[in-house]
């Protein structure tokens, strides 16, 4: 299976390395937005190729892999390749993926191909797991926490505040909410008792530090509804501590079974991860291997998650996978 | 949906239970080896009938759900009806699912009918868990656990011990491994590192109580290889504690991801199950859904829990799950 890139940001780079653990993926080409003569990739043999030039390369290429962003990027991105090449992205808006997926279900039908959207973890991972606990446990309560993670949109937007030099953002699930979620108490939570937020800053010479946590701790959407910790750190401390990208949080659904609602369960599926990115790339190309093969049956159309069977996500033989994983 | 069970022991029960959460299927039959007569389900409506019949009801079931035994039943239960209904069925031998399979693929097909073994949740959900978890990180190590929970093969193998009146056995993660392992720390662990044995005896008065004891601990294949404890109680004891039948463990993931294996993640998926069969029955129902569906579009021959598209599963249209779960 030869697959392209499109873009070399962190998604991207995850996505080359992921190539490495999986032999029967071989990545051709990385198409770019920039000056390819200014783009070197880590992989030997792998072209970098004007994005200006992708029609050129409709037949060679199996699957193309969309690491654009979610916010104007992919809604343009995915929807304009899928008719000449099978595509996946991991958009993330989840209030518009309805809308991004008949977009992108209408290009692939008419080109004859296929896509995946959404793919990742969370849309991703996360929804298949939302969805096995709706579907095993119909009676019952959904919850998701995310962290201990960096929140990149939460970072640029304290990178946006004046006399900011540096910052990371970290969302923290309650140790309490949580305890009393998995002990199937089905609390009701607010926004406030699921998370809270802790920030650190590097700010500049002579900056309004007071100023800058107020503005951080009162900002709307982004920190108001949350207790947030704000701690103000040397470049050197930041460039120690908080150089990595992890993340991670559970799915946990609770739920009630027999005649009389009498016995209680919990299902939870949770993330550790060192590296978001490339935890997301390496779920991305699972995904391409499924639609792929599923393109090869003859398949069309914009897909997500939801419709695919595991069996298509693996490398290994039906026979293989019911003698070892079943 | 129109479904029949076969059986009604524990499982044929949490099916008929898991039946009043799901609006979109409905329960007809209950077909039994005994003497219908003396077999009084709990629902209203549903018919019980001799197995002797079955054949006449070919046309008005859409999916029976074989709930017999791996021992003995299922190895001849699901190739044989699967000619004439589409089945699903719990056969949890793991080392001869493939030989399973093999049957009922054949019989299925020869019938134009679909069929689902082992399904449940192990093998089943963690079946499936272990499928993501390898597709997703290539480069890793699986571990998985059960338990704290009872093991009915266990508890049985006690109470066939001479002096026995009563027994039940628990398995229980060792939490030190537990912890290693979720520590991302791959520890290889022997049998005797992963799970104790726990179990509580009733004793017949008069009985030898160090022989049963020793007797249990020195088992093969059931206990020699684990640290058993045992506790010898009164049938008021019993009866007071340990009347359910919890269960419950946790499938782990480890695996590293990077250029140079840089970083670590752990992916985990986990349990924890007031009633082992009312569970397993969900989980039956759920795919017994989706091979309704799959016949519908004209699939034929038999299918494991890796060949089902999570969207099957679950009642709720595609344009619902997207809005609502990814």
């Amino acid at each position: 299976m030869k697959i392209a890139i499109l873009g070399y940001g962190n998604l991207a780079k995850g996505v080359e390395s992921a190539v490495r653990q999986n032999d029967d993926i071989e990545l051709k080409y990385v198409f770019t937005r920039r000056d390819p003569s200014t783009v070197s990739v880590k992989t030997e043999g792998v072209e970098v190729k004007s994005v200006d030039e992708i029609g050129n390369y409709k037949d060679r290429i199996d699957v193309l892999v969309l690491c654009g962003g979610s916010a104007t990027d992919l809604p343009e991105m995915t929807p304009k390749y899928a008719k000449d090449f099978n595509v996946i992205d991991s958009f993330d808006t989840h209030a518009k993926i309805p809308e991004h997926f008949a977009k992108v279900d209408e290009a692939a039908k008419e080109g004859g191909h296929i896509a995946l959207i959404s793919c990742g973890w969370d849309p991703g991972m996360f929804s298949v797991m939302r969805l096995f606990g709706n579907a095993l446990l119909p009676d019952g309560n959904d919850y998701t926490f995310w962290g201990r993670g960096v929140s990149q949109g939460h970072s640029d937007a304290v990178r946006r505040i004046k006399g900011v030099k540096n910052a990371k953002q970290y969302t923290i699930p309650v140790p309490e909410a949580l305890a009393k979620v998995r002990a199937g108490e089905d609390p009701v939570l607010t926004t406030r008792q699921k998370h809270t937020r802790e920030c650190f800053v590097v700010a500049e010479d002579g900056a309004d530090i007071e100023k800058i946590e107020n503005e951080i701790k009162t900002m709307p959407n982004y920190f108001d509804e949350y207790d947030t910790t704000v701690h103000f750190i040397s470049q050197e401390e930041f460039d120690r501590d908080h150089g990595g990208i992890p993340h991670g949080g559970s799915v946990i659904r609770t739920g009630t079974t027999g005649f009389d609602k009498e016995n209680r369960h919990v299902v939870e599926f949770s993330l550790k991860l060192d590296s978001n990115p490339e935890f997301t790339a390496s779920v991305l190309l699972a995904y391409t291997r499924a639609i792929y093969r599923l393109h090869k049956e003859g398949q069309m159309g914009c897909r997500t998650v939801f419709d695919i069977a595991p069996a298509y996500l693996i490398a290994s033989t039906g026979d293989e996978i019911r003698a070892h994983l079943l």
